[in-house]
């Protein structure tokens, strides 16, 4: 078989080596309870603690302030309902966008039916919400903001450094949530810099496996848990501790190369250069995007049968964002692309698995489908 | 170092060889996003499927009825709020137990504030409640029946045969929950045979990796979700799938070996006759009980103190629950027994690696203790 070329990652990554021997490690050998008394269960809580200190000085935060979860869906959902579930009787008004991640967006739409107001800001032609849209939204009865730093079907980066100050304006008590998972090891967001109270990261999308992320709380923010249980997490997330998936995600972060941004940003300017070149290609990412995530539309031909006529030849590409699965996207919709556009996009996305030669396969093989497809 | 002893198997199990193997795979190989539309996705959502329809042979069910979770506490807390919220214009009483592992106990508290009335059946002085007290207990308004099936601490095997009868009998819409956790594997519940809705299992007690569970919902019945997000698990359960835990569950299913209960059965026998020789022990799990577990006091001694003592040596037992940390046991509270026995209370708990010369290791160990730790 030819050599796979995986322009996914932010569907999801192949789990490093290290990480996955990480796993191995926990699974086999430092196989305790976290909680049990002896020091079977100690020796895999200092593994966990460890972890925690790595994920935390990620995101120079302390250890404390972080909470491990099962992925961005629950770290978003826990986020989300623990904070208004906190400050409920402070107000019902909550500001979001229309292009959230699902577990974002599903979330509010479930809040909506239990009675509050749901303010979806936007996004303009480049894919951001605006500045001016957000400190007009954020009123004195709003009780969370939450914006997602990146988005994931575009790579737009959102305007997240505006709603502190928005939030101060209004005499606001709302919570400040950020859906950090795109951009988390791949762009600096500080929680302390930009006053975020709670930030959602997860694993996969960083060579760490599936099924492990980590969920911010600044110290001193309270919100209500969505489990009860034991006394893992202090509370916030009960239930035996993932110590496989936690250990694994830290050596995963800890071994993740920040430099990479530059190679990245060079890629993606040969791809975008290549990808150009393709007959009536309409670039859906715009310059400003996060450089990991390149999405375009080749009107009239589906997404897809791209995707599919791609995947034969071993190259792993995206239509829209992995969880909807075929549904059409909120976020391309609320784009207000029209019908062709909106049919035919497909999101490449890059990790520092990618070089240049895979940027001239794809290009070959889309200008193959282009020339031999029927277009719709 | 000397061979550690492991008998802290009801807190957690090593992962076994073929499940790490499996674990390891999904993560460096199969490691698409199973929601993903390309090829690489979809072998990731066969290997789930495969470990479906494994989990849902291994308790007779259908696989369509099986919906992976984070684990035993994320189970539990789905199948109680789940329930809940489903009936709650339906009645507001629930029965329960005084012994639940704290992800229902917690859970029912927290329903009580909610204005819920929770009934918390006693254990008799075997551990078990009785068969009349949860005929008594469920009348016309009760939506929910939540019932271990063997007690975490004790072992104690609960009458949940019982439960159909008495919900039938009352003519009430309750739905009917077992955590089923450390009975999995171990001795046979059918849901489809005992009338269950709904029943939560664990991995990381059958040497699967903790952070993987299945929840049971029996076919046409409908709870409500915890979280909110993308389409996996039909909604009700959605979020990346944690693909690498998943597919190793279903490999520990595929190789535990469900003959070894008579194995443990014997296991149990040699323990407990060895366990005897030691001057004012007081068995807390009696012959009844799951053989996999035996709960025992040594009046005078503090538990913690035995169990370090015992760690020193390479031998990890358990204080009552791990998830509990050191806190008093309300399992053993509702057992009515004195301080001194209650306070002294060691727990020790099977797999199939143990054997009858470790027996001999722990006695003689204890027997020590006993002579030389100053009686309190």
């Amino acid at each position: 078989m030819e050599k796979e070329i995986y322009l996914d990652n932010s569907a999801t990554t192949r789990v490093c080596e290290e990480a996955a021997q990480k796993a191995l490690e926990m699974m086999t050998e430092f196989y305790g309870n976290p909680s049990s008394l002896h020091s079977k269960g100690l020796e895999a809580e200092h593994e966990i603690q460890y972890a925690r200190k790595i994920i935390a000085g990620s995101v120079s935060a302390m250890p404390e302030e972080i909470y491990f979860t099962s992925g961005g869906t629950e770290g978003n959902n826990t986020a989300v309902f623990g904070a208004v579930n906190a400050l409920k009787r402070r107000g019902k008004r909550i500001v979001t966008t229309a292009i959230e991640h699902s577990s974002v967006y599903e979330a509010m739409q479930e809040l909506e039916k239990q009675g509050y107001e749901v303010i979806y800001l936007p996004p303009d032609e480049s894919g951001c919400v605006r500045t001016e849209d957000i400190k007009k939204a954020v009123t004195k009865d709003t009780i969370l903001v939450s914006i997602m730093a990146v988005n994931n079907e575009l790579g737009s980066v959102q305007p997240i450094s505006a709603v502190k100050r928005a939030i101060t304006a209004a005499g606001s008590p709302a919570l400040f949530h950020v859906d950090a998972v795109q951009a988390y090891m791949k762009m600096p967001v500080i929680p302390k810099k930009t006053g975020i109270d709670l930030m959602t990261v997860s694993g996969h999308k960083i060579h760490a496996p599936k099924g492990v992320g980590a969920l911010y709380v600044k110290k001193g923010v309270r919100i209500i848990p969505l489990h009860y249980g034991g006394m893992q997490e202090r509370k916030l997330r009960p239930g035996t501790e993932a110590a496989p998936l936690i250990c694994a995600m830290g050596r995963a972060v800890e071994v993740y190369d920040r430099q990479q941004g530059e190679k990245i940003k060079e890629l993606n300017k040969i791809f975008r250069q290549r990808l150009s070149e393709i007959d009536g290609i309409v670039f859906n990412s715009d310059e400003g995007c996060l450089p990991y995530i390149i999405n375009f539309s080749l009107p009239g031909f589906r997404s897809e049968t791209l995707l599919h006529f791609l995947a034969e030849r071993g190259i792993f590409v995206s239509s829209g964002s992995a969880c909807a699965k075929g549904h059409k996207s909120h976020v391309l919709e609320a784009m207000k692309y029209d019908d062709k556009r909106a049919d035919s996009a497909l999101r490449i996305s890059f990790s520092d698995e990618n070089s240049a030669d895979d940027a001239n396969i794809i290009v070959n093989n889309l200008k193959i489908a282009v020339s031999t497809l029927a277009s719709s």
